[in-house]
């Protein structure tokens, strides 16, 4: 009965999580950082009543457009930016427009495990690259005996590694993908949550309509909001506009959005949600040198994750069911991998939970590390 | 490049429509109907605020599934509820729940224009079958040479013919779906929006599991709240949910429309939407009585929109583009056939036009009648 592509996806959801439970797992907002919007709602629902519950137009309100044209800085003009219901819902409408049952899709090892599932249920196969301290290892793409239809990739404060590419190594990809004719998805949705340093450009900038971006307000103002975007060639938007079956993205929600930034309330919000993330972190940081000093890590830059790399011997699915009796939320790094990987990772998210919980839940996933030997 | 499906659509999008166009095209609300949220939406931002700026739980909030639940009323609990971003991509879930490349879908002709390109990107097949007044021709399903994956109606004021199956048929239906072991989707967006007369059970009420009910709070609130839902057994909402790459449907939307029901304002709002479309109804139909005795149609008891049938010699697609020149959107009756069938239907709708923009509206579409000859 089912369609093929149905099957290939397992029918269950991940548990509800008990309450009490340290959730070190998904990548929430720290509720702290959460703004106050009951202003820009009231305006939204008042002054542009007859905008904000009707249909919106398919591509996304046009000054939410121009201000994402603008905010991208690379370029883009309103045609190049697609509105869509989160990041996730952008990359869905890639794999629509894109991809057909045996297709195939670089990604990295590991990747971000929300991505694989969408991209598998469109009939892909994937081709794993692996990454090192610069990133996704473009000298690997060359070894590939088949022509994937798209490369997909996090290349700031990659999820779950952290790893950022820098500008030589984004140059290449680049070329790489022009000279093949391939087109490259940059996921991008932690950059302006970042610690320290710069950032290099995005591929975007450096590679134009090879690269379709996704962008989201999930991560600058509330995953709430369920607005992210894609930005593309204007004939590459004008069709997956048309795939997308929404009637519209929410205009209530981009209405919102676009009186929080048009009162410019970003920028000093970026700082606070930077300083609370890196405060975070810090203490996340701390506490594994504390409590696990069995755990190897990078110390992320950015973002919301610190992957720890256990010794080899350790099973991180063990791991991550030790620390959910334990009361603390983890994701296995299994879980990150396309294609059967390897077990001894898991992914730690420090975005949602308060410097206590840090403490507590690092020593309750050290406990579960020493009971998994 | 482009995948399959994605070659199956046209890369364009309707234009956009002038200003001051009298707008009879679309299923937008009357301006004067949509209800002040300003309240809701601030209890929802302040008092829940960790809830609505969080990701939600991708089967939706559990508050709004119970509710949708008792307000179907057919024996459904909440695990049969999936909230989804409208009424379309629910529908957009079921085909790819359900459709596999060269699957055969049963629609009626006509059938609602926009459920088409979105069945069609999924690579399936269309076989239609004739409507009498009582609607589906159930009849004729029994002459099918294939087995279709499912079959999609508008039973309650069908889009765009306005008609309403009765229980008879509604039974036949059922009967011939369960025999043959075809899933039924019954998309019923106008239930509601009734004139007079009482309607017979849904077809979900009627068929249980057999049938994949979608519903959607567009015409029952706001289009722009952009929340609807499907119903299912269980299992099936189960990998629906599965299916739903978007981390969940937005949560602020989903509260906001909780305290709506919860504050006991539904059922006022529905008479006030009743009184104002039957308002609309009368209007358009004197209009017509008065100024294109040329047209025939059955008067809708509820819905939003009246099916012209013109002379055979008329072409609808003309008549719909003389009235644009004329300032009046109107959808050309072609548009509503899966397959390419009849050109001399044009569909009004008379939900967001004021009684003397109907009036306008009419004369101008009747010039058009006439332009065409």
């Amino acid at each position: 009965m089912y369609a093929r592509r149905a099957e290939r996806l397992a029918p269950t959801l991940p548990g509800s999580v008990p309450a009490g439970t340290i959730g070190f797992d998904s990548g929430h907002a720290f509720p702290g950082v959460l703004p106050d919007l009951t202003r820009e709602a009231e305006v939204a629902l008042s002054h542009y009543r007859a905008e904000t519950l009707q249909y919106a137009p398919r591509t996304g309100l046009p000054d939410l457009r121009a201000w994402i044209a603008g905010y991208m800085n690379v370029g883009v003009t309103p045609d190049h930016i697609l509105v869509t219901n989160g990041a996730k819902h952008a990359l869905e409408l890639v794999c629509r427009l894109l991809l057909d049952e045996g297709d195939t899709v670089v990604v990295t090892a590991p990747t971000y495990f929300s991505a694989i599932p969408i991209i598998r249920s469109f009939g892909a196969t994937f081709v794993e690259v692996p990454q090192d301290a610069d990133g996704l290892d473009v000298a690997a793409l060359d070894r590939l005996t088949v022509t994937p239809k798209f490369i997909y990739n996090v290349p700031d404060f990659h999820n779950p590694t952290g790893i950022t590419m820098p500008i030589e190594r984004r140059q290449a990809l680049i070329t790489y993908a022009e000279r093949r004719g391939i087109v490259v998805v940059e996921d991008s949705p932690y950059r302006e949550v970042r610690f320290e340093g710069a950032l290099p450009p995005s591929l975007r900038a450096l590679g134009g309509d090879t690269v379709i971006h996704l962008g989201t307000f999930s991560k600058l103002m509330a995953p709430g909001l369920r607005v992210g975007w894609a930005a593309a060639s204007p004939a590459l938007i004008a069709r997956m506009a048309q795939l997308k079956t929404d009637a519209g993205s929410c205009p209530l929600t981009q209405r919102v959005i676009l009186e929080f930034l048009t009162a410019g309330r970003l920028p000093s919000h970026i700082l606070r949600v930077q300083e609370a993330y890196r405060s975070n972190r810090d203490h996340m940081v701390a506490a594994l040198a504390r409590d696990m000093p069995e755990a190897t890590y990078d110390r992320p830059h950015g973002g919301y994750y610190v992957w720890l790399t256990l010794p080899e011997s350790t099973n991180g699915d063990t791991v991550a069911a030790c620390a959910a009796a334990n009361g603390v939320a983890i994701i296995a790094g299994s879980r990150f991998y396309a294609n059967p990987g390897p077990k001894h990772h898991v992914r730690l998210a420090f975005s949602h939970a308060t410097h206590q919980e840090i403490d507590e839940g690092v020593r309750g996933v050290a406990e579960a590390f020493r009971a998994a030997q």
